[in-house]
């Protein structure tokens, strides 16, 4: 086989050579410094060492591996160390900061790489036969700890999907591709391209995510405005549970009772692994644009997107960053980036600049595709919009410049990482007439919970991915860690943010998952009987439990679980209360 | 409370008031007489007597009653004949056949008019501790068997919604609505409207069909092509279940695991009872045309709304008749209307007519709304890729007849029962690529199963319903009755078509639900583990089995069960074996 993507770097995202240039970057470290009040600058480069990791003993089945080697290849069977520290986690902050710390708790014993659905379906009925536990991996991108191998005393093997990767078969008429789970997204869109079709589906993570993966966590691209979320872009799939395979008809729409596809979208791995799916796909675009524009303020950005989802002149990408942001996305771009030089030019006519901090100007990056003429027509139809809310464009430049770096953002983490600064994100969606006051109560939340532990908070947010009823809202946030109590820190935050979100009538994720990061306040979302419901799927699917444990079904103190994992890396205690909650 | 929805009239469609006025549209019967081979006119008037409906004795559990009579109010609960006949069956052809023999051993022991959630929270209370089953109950006009008791031995309770009927809330700017579940499609309409927008859901059933059972069923409106499906509308949605209440947000997307919306979707009353919903809603359109045009071939016709599905100028309907449908539409239409002159000249300079056999002449509907300018802008559009097609335009005048009619035609089924003729409707959907083989196919499979009783067949399609990936293909057949052979002629054809549905890859409906009419194929259609999963459900949140036993987790012989339906109104041996299978 040609192509086999690389497993990203074990200590943060992307490849082992890629990584944060600063160089290229000059203005975002200073800018770093100075909303965070970090002081110095002598922070050691780390050199990453396998060897420093503490991995646990792997503790292997015996008859289960037996049985596995009965039916896969040598090749397919791991217990090497890398393997199983690759495979440990997702990209989580408590992700990255335990195994940055050596820590590798979560490991898994065994690495498996299936070929086939029939290895899933062999593996899966020896790990019931053997009480094992598996868990699907894609591309190991989750940030919302979907990865961890959750209880002990168990054998727990990642099921690395990576391996079915083909693009079976392209109904070019109907506009439809089956497609291994295991697929990339640049591979996915390699294969799909000879078709002249694409799935249309580009998350931030898209370099090192899988179409399985997509579609167990209910994934969103940066185009979901034209092309929808992966769950609308699933026409049939077939997923291998421990009952037998699950497999769905190619239909545009059905009425046959309750939507099976819908059980198996979202399920996190809990109920069997998805091995294939027909996905709706688009002809290429003749033309796409993107194009920067800038408001005089966050509220006019706001009150554009909506308008632009009123008159039915949806552009396919919409990215609004608040004031915050927009300074942020400022001290990124690249120097020798054209949008560099057009942006300062423009910014200066436009708002008096003062160093890095604009005072309220908005970036929006808005996207186009399709024929020409219709590009043109959209352009046109958007900016019109764009301008009666006081939009400034700023050209092509600062599209071009999103457009080179979109996949780089996730690099930034480590770069703080290194520089014992803490950034994570959470996202949710709400209807229009909740975006500003859910942006403003969640940003007060997120300042005040930051600023608890005495450091300086630095927040930002983007509002992306609209729909006719609402959109989706997404903050940044970034602290400097306090020595020991980085952990207790993150926890904070993110009990604050992910509480504030639901008790403002947003949901806990708009595309993040579930996982364990959020799993608390699952119930809060889809109520105790919709939670009951899903408990149910599991249990008549995989009723040994051996599919992903620990997920999607909350435990009746699910706080003191959350507030659990990755404790072993602070020395502080880590409980306390969160704010007008009982503990 | 002003506004009270009446029942329809129990052996038909619609109101006792309305029915298929023959001499409006005096080429019908003709018509029908003429490509049904009948020969005869001395149809005897029926008077529809309830008296002569033989009800089974009501068996009402005393305890059962009695503790309903703690919760609810005197005019709440009823025995009467006329309500537990009304609410027997719902509107399928071996619903009506059966009713107008006098039949109506589906009738409920008990009807209950629940007015509040505590209502409906308390009666399943009240029927889990007494092992009573509950049928939720809407308008009562499904056709495919979701509302008839199945099995005995228990208190069968109708638990009709219609008294739930309000528009609880508006969120203009987010364009969202919260409605009780017993709405009615008029009534709803009527109380959106009066906040400037449209739930933009209009099925045939229209004027006698409920919000929950849009939602229960998967329901598909004629303008889908605009609005989708009703599972493309629900945003959050309370359903009351013998375990509590499933609750969700009102969120535009998310990612919350496994969608629990879509576990309510599509139930069929099986879980619980969808009590409200909260919808994605419109503004009302400023404009809204339908129009109709001529093409010279069924394909050219598909070939031309694919084409605009593939160019995105979908508009807000499509309905493309093939030859046959257009010879009983043109044989429908009122001599009033301005289209029956027109057309007639348009048809006379474009084909050869001969009498209502118009060779290959395919009429499509094509309805567009939005703003005066975009309207302009679609129509021209489309009407390019029409012309290209071939198409002729009839102007506004068979667009006008359409409008004027479209909830007309289920009367034509009561007519025709009056007259020995059985027809009834089998639809589905299917991707563009086999929509032509679909069509050819199952059309041959109808016509062979029906001309095996030695009668002519009478058989149309339509398509309709147009998706980026394919369309829903709706066939529509007739033929004249074998005495006392009639339900034995009807499952004959009903089961060749069903298979000849999921035989060619397309599913077992498109809109009308599962039933009893379509659960023997359910498990074709999404396969065992899907079924084992729905089930899974179910036992989750129904463990008592009170909601509507016997709808969507087929027996271990569902073909067996299946031909018994109905089974005592006919004197010849029921089983025969379907080509093909064995039975």
């Amino acid at each position: 086989m040609a192509y086999e993507p690389r497993h990203m770097k074990w200590w943060g995202w992307g490849n082992e050579d890629r990584h944060f240039d600063a160089h290229a970057h000059p203005g975002f470290w200073p800018y770093a410094k100075e909303v965070l009040e970090i002081e110095r600058d002598d922070f050691a480069e780390r050199d990453w060492k396998l060897e420093n990791v503490e991995l646990p003993e792997a503790c292997v089945d015996e008859r289960f591996l037996a049985k596995l080697r009965s039916f896969l290849k040598p090749d397919q069977i791991s217990d090497g160390a890398k393997n199983r520290v690759v495979h440990a986690y997702g990209k989580g902050f408590r992700d990255l900061f335990r195994l940055r710390r050596g820590i590798a708790a979560g490991a898994p014993d065994l690495v498996v790489y299936a070929e086939s659905e029939r290895d899933v379906c062999l593996t899966l009925r020896a790990a019931a036969e053997r009480d094992v536990m598996l868990i699907p991996f894609g591309g190991g991108s989750n940030i919302s700890g979907c990865l961890e191998r959750m209880g002990s005393g168990r054998t727990a093997v990642s099921l690395d999907m990576r391996r079915k990767r083909r693009v079976l078969e392209v109904d070019a008429p109907s506009c439809t591709a089956r497609i291994e789970a295991g697929a990339f997204g640049p591979d996915l869109e390699q294969q799909l391209g000879e078709h002249g079709v694409t799935l249309g589906h580009f998350p931030d993570s898209f370099l090192h995510s899988t179409l399985g993966g997509w579609i167990a966590t209910r994934s969103a691209g940066m185009q979901s405005n034209k092309y929808g979320k992966i769950e609308d872009m699933v026409m049939a799939l077939r997923m291998v549970t421990p009952e037998g395979v699950l497999a769905t008809r190619t239909v545009p729409k059905s009425s046959s009772g309750i939507d099976v596809n819908h059980l198996c979208i979202g399920s996190e791995g809990t109920l069997g692994v998805i091995v294939e799916a027909t996905m709706r796909v688009h002809l290429r675009p003749e033309k796409r644009v993107v194009r920067g524009y800038l408001f005089a303020e966050f509220e006019g950005g706001v009150e554009a997107m909506h308008e632009c989802v009123r008159q039915e002149c949806m552009p396919t990408m919409v990215r609004l960053n608040d004031p915050d942001k927009t300074a942020l996305s400022m001290a990124f771009r690249p120097t020798a980036s054209s949008f560099a030089k057009i942006a300062g030019a423009v910014f200066k006519s436009y708002i008096q600049a003062r160093g890095f901090a604009l005072p309220r100007a908005c970036l929006m990056l808005t996207g186009f595709e399709g024929g020409q003429e219709a590009v043109g027509r959209q352009i046109a139809e958007v900016e019109k919009i764009y301008r009666r809310c006081g939009a400034v464009g700023l050209g092509a430049g600062a599209g071009e410049s999103f457009e080179e770096t979109k996949y780089d953002f996730p690099h930034i983490r480590d770069f703080l990482l290194d520089r014992d600064v803490t950034s994570d994100v959470s996202e949710t969606s709400t209807v229009w007439s909740n975006i500003m006051p859910l942006y403003r109560g969640t940003m007060e939340v997120l300042r005040d919970s930051i600023a608890e532990s005495g450091v300086r908070p630095w927040t930002g947010c983007h509002i992306s991915h609209t729909y006719q009823t609402g959109a989706s809202v997404y903050f940044t946030f970034g602290f400097k860690q306090q020595r020991e109590r980085e952990m207790e820190q993150y926890l904070r935050v993110k009990r604050a943010v992910q509480q504030s979100l639901v008790d403002q009538g947003a949901t806990l994720s708009h595309h993040h998952a579930v996982g364990t990061e959020h799993l608390p306040w699952l119930m809060e979302d889809i109520s105790p009987v919709g939670v009951q419901a899903v408990a149910a799927i599991k249990r008549g699917l995989d009723p040994a439990n051996i599919m992903n444990p620990g997920r999607l079904t909350p435990s009746a103190d699910p706080f003191r679980e959350w507030m659990r994992i990755g404790q072993s890396t602070t020395s502080s205690p880590m409980y306390f209360p969160a704010k007008g909650r009982a503990s």
